[in-house]
């Protein structure tokens, strides 16, 4: 069991998830990466996340990124998105990230920003500690 | 079994799925219409794909529009994505649609513009009947 | 005390607050609407942030929404931020909550979802259920 | 006889249409590649299509890509738009190539993604294998 | 004969048109208007072009707005192209209209300029009488 | 006495002239090439223009791209404006030139397209020939 | 004599100017509020400016402002812009204004903010005062 | 005592400030540099304004850049931002420093544009000189 899930949605998303390692690296919270395509291999993020007994999960993609929003509807657990810049700057996966129906929230953090991705997470699980 | 499902994200892109329907009666192609959000009811998408056999699917959503790019990723039909402008003019669903992975295409048309997405599908099942 | 702290910043993005405020009502979970802006009453804000014990802010801003990023800066809590449509299809206040230097994350939602911010501080705080 | 035509307004375009290339490399779907302005070869592209047998188009262009929508205006088959970013991070081509009038689809996939215009093309000639 | 060519893509520009009108008539220059689609009409587009003796061409689209550089690449009259505001603010059609490949030039104004159109005809014209 | 004049706002748009140069060297209209900033050198550029018997002008600006407008109020002349692409990817220029009030027209070119406005002022002058 | 010149590029600016003078009402600094449009009346600003010895100018313009950067090239005075929403959400006119060159400052507020306008024109002046 | 207070948000915004000392050197008016970071040392920032004499404040920051903002809040004094380009060409980094509310003006200059908010300040200080 880990309590952090980071899931990216390529292995080209690399970086980013590395950026969010460094500071958890600092904590003494439980992690994992894994890269899992919400649009190349749907069934295997199904299962994953189901399996799954992290409490926050934190998701890394660019262009479209339907990763967080599929994970956020798959979980009950607060979903942190990290939206990667690929094209345009990375608007796309920003507006991909944050426009999500009411209902079905992901908790977006700035373009090719995986630190701030941790620093949310050790946020909300730092209030178990309370 | 119809040829050509149109499937919309919410209730409120029904205006939009009308103008796809516009175009579709005029022709002897069978359809069906049906709301299912790929955030909010993920399984019923799931399972509504698999049992399908339309040959064709014309997805219609707004805001952060995952629903084109689930379709695309459960089926290996052709899918058809209209982005509906609910925020920003709309720019956030035309990426969405738009900006898919290598491997998982979608065919976009125009924001708001459900009659294209109808005669997209037609230019591709009229390849059926030469 | 109240869990969840609803601070807005100007009595026009009431709208957005009610939003919010509709999907806690439905839970257990306590909650105050506070109206304060981070740049016309800062020692205002400065004061409530540290008097408050609340678990989660949740944070509503438009324009350019320094807010939730304020915010961020004075707890140590997580804090959703919630961009509002006033100029610019909201694009102004969008980039505003989710561009944050490494080290204070927002959490944001997307442009006027008042509802998703309340979803979001409920997933984090029924981590605390578990 | 070729089943897919690949039009590319500039031989500029030349690395996105490897792309497409590629993965039909992998198929027993036979195709070739021209390179045509819809701007200045205008009276050359009519001809092109005119006498083209081709069951699907692929149309690569950037700037203000009127390519794939000249040809949709020319055929009635279906026509795949790819739009490359040569300025503004290719958002001119994406805009050009999606906002087509109703009646005229182009079937557009993301910036830059030749991949996706090959898989789609790949999608809709399976249907004929069925 | 007409000196001015004005050829709008829809019915639908008609107000954008008639602020070109208005201009126009304070003068003496000779013009007409007609509506002709790049996209719907191609081959009517063509056969105009080719049997007009205007001296400048101001042209009139929204959305993907081909017509402008339609026309250019069919005439080599100065070709003047308003983008109208239909979807997006009008940036589809502001960028479909500015960005040109080099040789096929059109002369561009301003979102809805239709003013601006016809006050550039005649500066152009006005050469002529000098 | 020369046909065209070319004026860019600054030396570091040389490029863009350059690519007007290139263009016009083919024919045989005279053209000159001088730097006079709208903005740093107002009176300057007055001066320059009240003087010039130039029948069309190319002018080339980045950023807030004034250059074009202002010469455009200074004579009656046809003005060309190319964007130049500084920041924001010449989105700044692009708006600046284009979206001039009635009665000032500009007549714009595509980002870094200085090639166009040399296609531009041929096409107009050639109407003298006729 | 007075101490802030409010200048407008277009009577239609006018509901902005108001919130600027609504704000300078309350204080004891003497404006006073003209209409002249950069483009369209180039020699009449030049001479208001010349005469003017106002210490601050407000310049107020909407779609390409020139107005402000011109004014900042015409005197040594600070000059403010207020960018005004006319088309495009008022994008063109806020790049407008910022987007100077080096050497020729503006200090550009809000898009249709006419009141910061008012506001940043009181803390230079109250400078004076210390 | 300085006359004028540099501050920016982070170290890797030297450069700009660099820009802006150039310009402030060859004048006679007296200056400092220091880096605070609104979001990272908020109470630094604060006292470093409350015990600071400075005239006017140029402050430089990126992304969701609200020092300028916040200085504006904290001081009566003239604050001038400077935009900084990290992410998307600073458009996120512009608007967040324009977009402020009412009653808390920051005079913008444009992206990276250091030296612009040097002469700015030059421009308002030169008033006490009159």
């Amino acid at each position: 069991m880990v309590q952090i899930s980071i899931i990216m949605g390529s292995e080209s998303d690399r970086a980013i998830s590395d950026r969010a390692v460094s500071v958890l690296e600092k904590t003494d919270y439980s992690y994992e990466v894994v890269v899992i395509s919400a649009h190349r291999n749907p069934d295997d993020l199904d299962e994953y996340i189901k399996n799954s007994d992290a409490l926050v999960f934190i998701t890394i993609a660019g262009l479209s990124a339907a990763l967080p929003g599929v994970v956020a509807s798959k979980t009950k657990k607060p979903v942190i998105g990290v939206p990667v810049s690929a094209k345009l700057g990375g608007l796309d996966a920003l507006l991909s990230v944050t426009q999500m129906p009411p209902g079905v929230p992901v908790a977006a953090v700035g373009v090719d920003n995986g630190a701030n991705g941790a620093h949310l997470a050790i946020r909300i699980l730092d209030l178990l500690k309370a």
